[in-house]
Formats: structure tokens, sequence, C-alpha cells
């Protein structure tokens, strides 16, 4: 299973950032192979300064050894050795019409002491932050979501959806990142699903990834726009980092275990601004989209 | 003790913003007045786009009521009550050349059922940023800090300095977030010290700040400055934001306890950048900064 699911990302990888250069037209992405000191290491791949792209990266990686403290106590083991492996993706438009979008899908493999799999599990999602909110594109996004997901069970699409808008709240501010999208995680063998099950689940999200983003982007990248745009833009942009530093397990997770710093914080904007108390004025479009993250609705 | 400390901090407040008006020449500090649902309240005051501060608030609060359950964790007690006062202040100047400065002095009681004082301390600090390291600024600012514990006791500075770098120490990226300064905390009555002696110790060091901290501003507010100078800055004020939103005990202490967001978050710089994987020449002035900055030396 995990060469098969390495396999996947690495052409996954492939797939999507060569999409992603010709919707851009004028960057290409820049790869840094790196290895890990346990074991393991990956391959990171970033955009930046370029006709539709401010800053992103595309990364895969696959690293294993012993388990790193934080996940002893998590999953209440004393020793063990694992296998993780996943790609992950954050894109930060320069068109403050255009949102960014974040991905991540993961496999990850617990070891007893002669080598045999304990358990196994599948994880991931996506999910969209708009500066200006168009109806249309969060629908857009949510539909190909749901399409995805009611392949393989109907329950899948309302459970991951919720779990989403879940975890991407900024608590400290009482307010969702962006309008979310997919988040499941211990993705197991079950008595309905087997592995290979959840791996078709799991390809099929990570294969539908282009399709819920780029006509967004293609519909909306060449809107003309104004510095207040961008002004917004960037103050909300602010939001996206409190969550990443504050409150996203990944990267917390990262931070805390001697991740490459470098590819974990490729997730962070380009050029952020902070102004205190910034409040938009009443029934604006920037108020509206404030309004519509205080309380996560359903768009499909 | 408490009415003392918290006229002492309202006074400082004035001394504070009056000075730095005068040296930005422009700005003015706005004040918000808030009040806290649990007891208590704040004024905070904050300047934006002077001639020489682009961001910067001095603080202060005075908030009471039953323990927050992070602290009866903390203190490992079941229950309890609390005051809190302090002043906290940080400045993002325009200028490249002149460094970013953070402060904060506080006081702190707890009390028993019938509402007599169990424990009382005094913490704090400061400690300088610099984006360019002028040997001299930073020899400076340690010598007024040294100046003011040496009234006190000799062994303070040394002693008070070395926490700094320790605190202020960004694990992530192995490297201090500036050249430090003095940082206490748990400053109680002992045999050798009453509560008083700590009173005049602290309120030593917080009106020694003008004069750690002014002259710098002065003797640089005026140097030209290119692109890639404020570019630098910007991109260090990244490391600012990841150490006060990954490791900085007062903001998660705030934004766990249902602080006043916007007076916490008013630390975070204005404008800041994130590249990827940004490495400055080599023997540049940049270059030197990242070396001093990867292991802590002494300025006095």
């Amino acid at each position: 299973m995990k060469e098969q699911f390495y396999k996947y990302i690495e052409n996954l990888q492939d797939t999507i950032t060569s999409k992603l250069e010709e919707v851009d037209g004028l960057a290409k992405f820049e790869e840094d192979l790196w290895r890990r000191k346990e074991g393991g290491g990956g391959r990171t791949r970033v955009i930046e300064n370029g006709n539709v792209f401010e800053k992103g990266g595309v990364n895969i990686s696959a690293v294993h050894g012993e388990l790193p403290e934080v996940l002893r106590k998590q999953f209440k083991v004393k020793e063990g050795n694992f296998f993780a492996c996943g790609l992950s993706l954050v894109l930060h438009p320069i068109n403050p019409f255009v949102p960014t979008v974040h991905a991540n899908w993961r496999y990850f493999e617990m070891y007893d002491d002669t080598g045999n799999i304990v358990t196994q599990w599948f994880g991931g999602g996506q999910d969209l932050t708009p500066y200006y909110l168009f109806d249309e594109d969060a629908t857009h996004f949510h539909s190909v979501c749901k399409s995805a997901c009611d392949k393989h069970n109907p329950e899948f699409y309302p459970k991951f959806k919720k779990v989403c808008d879940e975890y991407f709240w900024n608590t400290h501010r009482e307010e969702a990142r962006g309008i979310g999208g997919l988040f499941f995680d211990y993705l197991k063998e079950t008595d309905e699903y087997t592995i290979k099950e959840r791996f078709n689940f799991v390809t099929e999200i990570g294969s539908s990834f282009l399709e819920s983003y780029i006509p967004i982007v293609n519909k909306r990248k060449n809107s003309s726009f104004l510095k207040e745009h961008k002004d917004w833009q960037e103050i909300r942009r602010g939001r996206y980092v409190e969550f990443n530093l504050v409150h996203d397990r990944g990267t917390l997770f990262g931070l805390k275990t001697n991740g490459r710093i470098e590819s974990i914080l490729m997730s962070l904007p380009p050029i952020v601004q902070w102004k205190y108390n910034h409040q938009p004025k009443e029934n604006s479009e920037e108020d509206r989209l404030l309004k519509i993250l205080a309380s996560p609705k359903d768009w499909v």
C-alpha cells in the first residue's frame, strides 16, 4: 500500500504542477530535494512571482523511523516505528478575486517490533479561502468535493464537510479560515471498507483537486482590482497565518518534530498585513465575507 | 501594592506615549478603553503610519476574577481569585535601521477563599530586535539595562539577560528573535527582598526604558534606506510573527483565555513577508545579523 500511494502522490505532484504552470503562464516550479536525518525525505516544489500565483508550493514527502515523542504520546504507545507519506499544497494567487487553496492527502503506517503493520490509515482534504466571495465559486468547489465523495458513500460529503468547518476554525477570532471543503482522518480498514477501498476514496479526492480549483482560477485571474482589494487580501492573509501558526496541527507537528522548516512554512503567504482593529464598512463585500465566515453554511 | 503598581503603569504609559509622539513628530496614539466581561479591563494606545513608527502599541490593563483554567493548571490549584496588571509595548519603526522593541512589566496577586493574598509577584523585561545590527546600539541598550539592574543587585543583569536570551529563542529556526535584554518572572517576597523592594526594582527597569531605546531611534531614524533594506526588515518581521504566534507564552495565554484579541495582536508588525528559503548573501550585513542571532553574545 505504501509503494502504491507514494507512486500515486509522485504522479499527482507532476500532474498538478504541470497544470499550475500552464495556468500561470510565466513562473515555473523550483524543486528542492531534501533528506530527513532520521529517515526519508521529500520533494518540495515552489512557485513564486508568477502571472497568477504570487507564491505556492506543491510538496511530497515520505518519512520513516522511530515514532517521534509527540506521536508516541498521541497514540499512547511506548515505542514503535512508522512510515508516513503525503502531498501538501498551498497556493496564494496575486489577484484578490482568486481564492487561496490548501490541500493535503496522506497515508500513515505503524509497525510492531517484528516490522508487521499494527495500524494504517489515510487522511487529508482540501479547503478554499476566498478574499472576495463569489457564491458560485464556493458552490463549484463544494460540488466537485461532493461528487467525488458520493461515488464512495453519500454520507461522506456531509460528514467530512462538517469536520472541515470545525477544523479550520480560528477560535481566537470566532471565524472560519475560509469556506471549507473536506477534511478526514484515520480512515482505517473496517468491516465496511478494505484499506484498498480507502485508497480508492482518497485518490479519487486527490484526483478531483484540479477540477475543483482551476475553473475558479481561470474565471477570476484576469479580473481588474484596486489597491484596496489587495490590502484586504493581505489583511485576510494575516488570519491565514494566525490559523497556521496558532492552531494548525500539521504545522505545529512539523515545527515541534524537527521537520524541514522551509517546506512546512511555504504555506505562509508572501506579503501580509496586520492593521490594528481593522473593520470593513458595513454592507461592503468585505463585511459580507466576515458574516459568512462567522457561521459556516451549506454550498451544495 | 496593586494600587501602587497600577498608578505607576498608568503614569508610565503617559510618559512613554508622550515621548514617542514627540520623537515621531507626526502620528498620535489612538486610545481604546475596553472592559473584560469577567472583571477588569484596559487602556490600549496604538500609533500607526507615523514619521518614525509604522505601527506600535503601549497598553495597560488590570484584570481580576476567578483564575482561568490554564492558570489553575499551571499553578496546580483547584480554584482561586487573582488580580493582574501590567504595561505591554511593541514598536515597529518604518526605517529598517531602527530596531523593533518590546517591553512588558507586570504584577500578579492570588487570593484564598477569604480574599487574603496567598502569593504575589512581579515579572517583565524588555528586548531589542534589530534588522541591521549596529554593535554600539546593542551595547547602549544592554548598558542601560545593566545600570538599572546594578542599582539593586549586581547578579541581576547577567541572570535576567540569560533568561531573556533563552526565552526569546525561535526553537524551530534555531535563532534568537533579537539581541535580547532582560526577562524576569516570579519576583516574590523572599528572605532577601521585601515586595516593596521588588516593586522598586521593576519600576526602576520600567523607568529606564526610554533611555535605553530613544537615543537609538534618534540616531537612526533619518538614515536613508533602499527597497532591499525594507524587504529584509519585512522578512525578519516574519520571524517576529513566528515567535509571537508559536512560542510566546503571553500571546498564547491571551488567545486561549479570551483576552482582547486586538490588544494582544497589536504586537504583530504592519507589513510582513515570507519568501521561500531566503538566504542573505555571504558576508553581507544581513548574513552577519543571522550569525549573531544564532548564538547570543555579551554586549556589555
